[in-house]
């Protein structure tokens, strides 16, 4: 099996969630809701050692945290930068300079499971990008004055990025070198890769796969999360017995 | 405040939810999910009538189902065609004649609330043709293989439509007559629309309002409804107090 290095970004300010919320510390199923995506990338065996973007002056309550989970895995902290591509860009700079694979996760999507972290991980080996990804179910239509229906969309050609965004290293280090070279902004990883040509294969996710960007989304994503809880300590159970 | 018939569509087959389950019969806190649909309609200040559209042999189990809510709308039945838009079809067939405003609604998305339901009426007053939606929150790539991601679409300009869809009853006569003329099919009500050259105005859903397509959808959908119903049992403690 592949392994890789890991970028959780943590460093946003979720301005969705309201004022004075800082959505990655938001309690879902009785933690901080990065406190499980970290733990998911932590107990996965695809993943090597992880690397945290957080916001300047965060680091004491990451490492307090930490104190709290039950952790295996290296990991260091590295400050981010002012949009998520920068942040990004300051965890590469800090990979271990042995590292062929990177996955790149959003700290506010905790449901990621080692199953889908592995695909894109293999994914991103052979064909160099990948992403998380999951077939749209709405029926979609565009507008361009947020008014009307201007056209229709064909659901069937229509995906739904996600996190983990997963690449070789050298790949997503010269794609967001030309985004940084072109002074642009970029919405996601993937989209740096179209600057370079790089094509990115899409890793279709198995399970529901959701990232908290409203209050409304914290209840669907608790369910979620007892659900995997309640499956994993079954699996405990059959492989350890009751005790 | 004006009123409209409405028209529910029960008449699918659900094929995403497996052999032998009819998606709108599935239990949902307590009840079928069409049995949630079908009374906030009934409850909506803003319908005059209903008229449920349904696979043929149904009618008994839909009287039966009638028998346990607590109805207070004339309904009546019509069997369902071979596609979507001929079960809307022949559900306008069946409208009262008088009826100036229609509201067609999935039987499959049973969290539609009486406020959205008016606001999709007055809008299709006003412009002829409106459509419940909400924007898109997922990043979104277009895949010509379902393999590569080809290219980046902008979210800003993205709308998930939903139902209601609502009309006027001429203009959605209208729109499917030529659609049943061209002998081609459209994936939902608004679509006919575009062929006619009506506009539709995009009415945005101030709460989730999903529709269960799939197994995976039934818990998140029982969690909104059993918080809509905690909700209007609070506002009915308010009304009338405990006892």
């Amino acid at each position: 099996m592949t392994t890789a290095a890991a970028i959780i970004v943590a460093a946003g300010k979720g301005v969705r969630m309201g004022p004075n919320t800082d959505k990655i510390f938001l309690p879902v199923a009785g933690r901080p809701v990065v406190a499980h995506t970290w733990e998911r990338f932590d107990r996965a065996p695809c993943v090597s050692d992880i690397i945290l973007v957080i916001r300047e002056g965060m680091e004491s309550a990451f490492k307090e945290l930490a104190a709290t989970l039950h952790l295996t895995k290296p990991c260091r902290f590295v400050n981010g930068g002012k949009e998520r591509q920068d942040s990004v860009w300051n965890g590469l700079q800090a990979l271990d300079p042995a590292a062929q694979i990177v996955a790149i996760q959003d700290a506010a999507r905790p449901c990621t499971g080692a199953e889908l972290i592995a695909a894109t991980i293999q994914a991103a080996e052979e064909m160099g990008a990948a992403v998380a990804a999951q077939p749209l179910t709405d029926t979609v239509k565009q507008s361009d004055d947020g008014v009307l229906i201007a056209r229709h969309l064909d659901r069937s050609r229509l995906w739904a990025v996600q996190t983990p965004q997963t690449f070789r290293v050298e790949v997503i280090r010269r794609a967001l070198a030309k985004v940084r070279d072109q002074g642009i902004q970029v919405t996601d990883d993937t989209a740096a890769c179209e600057l370079i040509g790089q094509s990115v294969k899409l890793v279709p996710s198995p399970h529901p796969n959701p990232k908290i960007t409203a209050p409304i989304d914290v209840p669907y994503v608790e369910m979620l999360l007892n659900r995997i809880h309640a499956v994993e300590q079954a699996q405990l159970i059959q492989l350890h017995g009751y005790g």
